[in-house]
């Protein structure tokens, strides 16, 4: 069997909508069940799915991921999921998604960090009686009308979500790694041989953070037991609370990258912050990560 | 000068109403501003007032506070603040609202908590030219249309936010500590004096918690150094990740209670939740309030 796919490439989309006699934005809502069942909510057993389409014509996944033993507000939501993988692939646009359940008052604040949020197109499938048919796509601005956003508090020329940001954070002076316990000794090495290698990729994962309003980005990157590298960038919401953390984000290239493995596979992590940050992920990011991969455990490395 | 108020007693409300030639419900919009000047906003300096009319004639007031050190999904906006204020006193019914900004997308969500919520009329000052007296009341539906809410996952006999619970925790086996360090002996003594007091306030909180999604009730209480107790009850929403947090609602309870102290007069803390609970509080309470009030250390406690 395949592994499960986050991302549909534009030929291939093309060719399933004609053999459905559909348009690619049509093939849209069909999707959302499949994705459904990527989903990972064991609290909630809720499968929520969106599949969205990219400028490029690309068609992207996403779903909820939820965390045992932690309080809620850890969770990931499948729209956050959806924009985060279009940001590990590099699409900076998402116009039309398709999604299975009414997004929450959340999510609809999180979208708010897109250019022209107002005018991203919505389709639920499970409203209007069920039917997928009748349902039709409607702008954001419909479902959270009078939003408070990055309008009220940035300039028009601060990168929104998904557009390229520039930190300059090379300067950074603290790394936090979480790298295997004692119960992977050989996993150990394959981390200590990648060291640079991990650091270098949540230095960058924290250039590419959205963090515009506390001025504190921060990235993450995870390692394997294959020795393959996620990265994660914070991704700041103008209302604070809806803001996806660095470990989130790259738990989302985790899953998106196709694997359907469980998180226990990651052996190795990288958080990248700026010392003494306001807006500050290094407790959190630890808490997460040992609830994930309780295999992971802890080192400060205070010179980077 | 008198102790910032965070509740105005229903004759008091009157008579400012009457000396103004207003309603009480009038007189809300009037109030967002000096609510604002009790917000704690260090991260934002974004000062946010949400006035709230109770049942009985009461005025509440609701204030952003946040966490420096933290990431930001620890904030508590002034919206939830307001709906915490009014548990804290015992008011049942939130029926209009004034806020100083417009609400965001997570305090919409948080607001489906309540009963009737859609019908709630919210205020906000700062549309329609600046100018207070154009603005007008108007219900939560029409800023989150077709929500995602209690009603998508409950019975219609489970009660909801600020209605009665009894989540029968009596049972509970496990207690969190967390007292004061060296640094503050005779508070120490304090706290021992009142161990049992502070575990039985804080089952009462994790008795009056709102957690029907996630199954997992909590409660907070705290001690100044004046052997003061404040409680605080975890709220959940439905959509997870708007959930206010125990530590968060005691927190709230402690400024409500008029203090303009800081938080470092918390000395002692209680946390109560379920041994192995799937929504767990226990890491993120000690790490809240350890950032919040640095004296606090924290000992386990097993057996209650
Ligand atoms: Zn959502
Ligand atoms: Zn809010």
């Amino acid at each position: 069997m395949d592994p499960p796919r986050f991302v549909i490439e534009a030929s291939e989309a093309e060719s399933m909508a004609k053999e459905s006699g559909l348009s690619v934005l049509q093939l849209l809502p069909s999707l959302v069940k499949p994705a459904q069942k990527l989903a990972r909510p064991p609290i909630s057993k809720f499968h929520v799915g969106a599949v969205g389409l990219g400028s490029d014509g690309r068609i992207f996944f996403g779903v909820n991921l939820e965390f045992p033993g932690l309080p809620l507000h850890q969770s990931v939501h499948a729209e956050q999921f959806l924009v985060t993988n279009l940001a590990v692939h590099g699409e900076p646009i998402l116009r039309y998604i398709a999604v299975s359940a009414a997004p929450c008052g959340h999510c609809r604040q999180f979208l708010q960090e897109l250019r022209n949020a107002s005018d991203i197109q919505i389709l639920i499938t499970s409203s209007e009686n069920e039917s997928e048919e009748s349902a039709i796509f409607k702008p954001l601005s419909s479902i959270l009308p009078n939003p408070f956003g990055p309008n009220d508090l940035l300039d028009k020329e601060t990168p929104l979500l998904l557009e390229p940001h520039h930190k300059g954070l090379s300067l950074l002076s603290k790394t936090i790694d979480l790298n295997c316990s004692n119960l992977c000794n050989g996993v150990c090495e394959l981390y200590t041989n990648n060291e640079a290698k991990l650091k270098v990729a949540a230095l960058e994962a924290a250039n590419n953070s959205h963090a515009p309003y506390g001025g504190c980005p921060s990235g993450v990157a995870l390692m394997d037991c294959q020795g393959k590298i996620y990265t994660g960038s914070y991704m700041e919401s103008a209302a604070y609370n809806p803001s996806l953390g660095p470990v989130q984000a790259a738990l989302v290239a985790y899953v998106a990258s196709g694997g359907g493995g469980g998180y226990d596979r990651i052996v190795a992590a990288v958080l990248m912050e700026k010392e003494g940050a306001v807006v500050r992920q290094e407790d959190t990011a630890r808490l997460l990560l040992k609830m994930v991969s309780p295999k992971l455990t802890s080192n400060i490395d205070v010179n980077g």
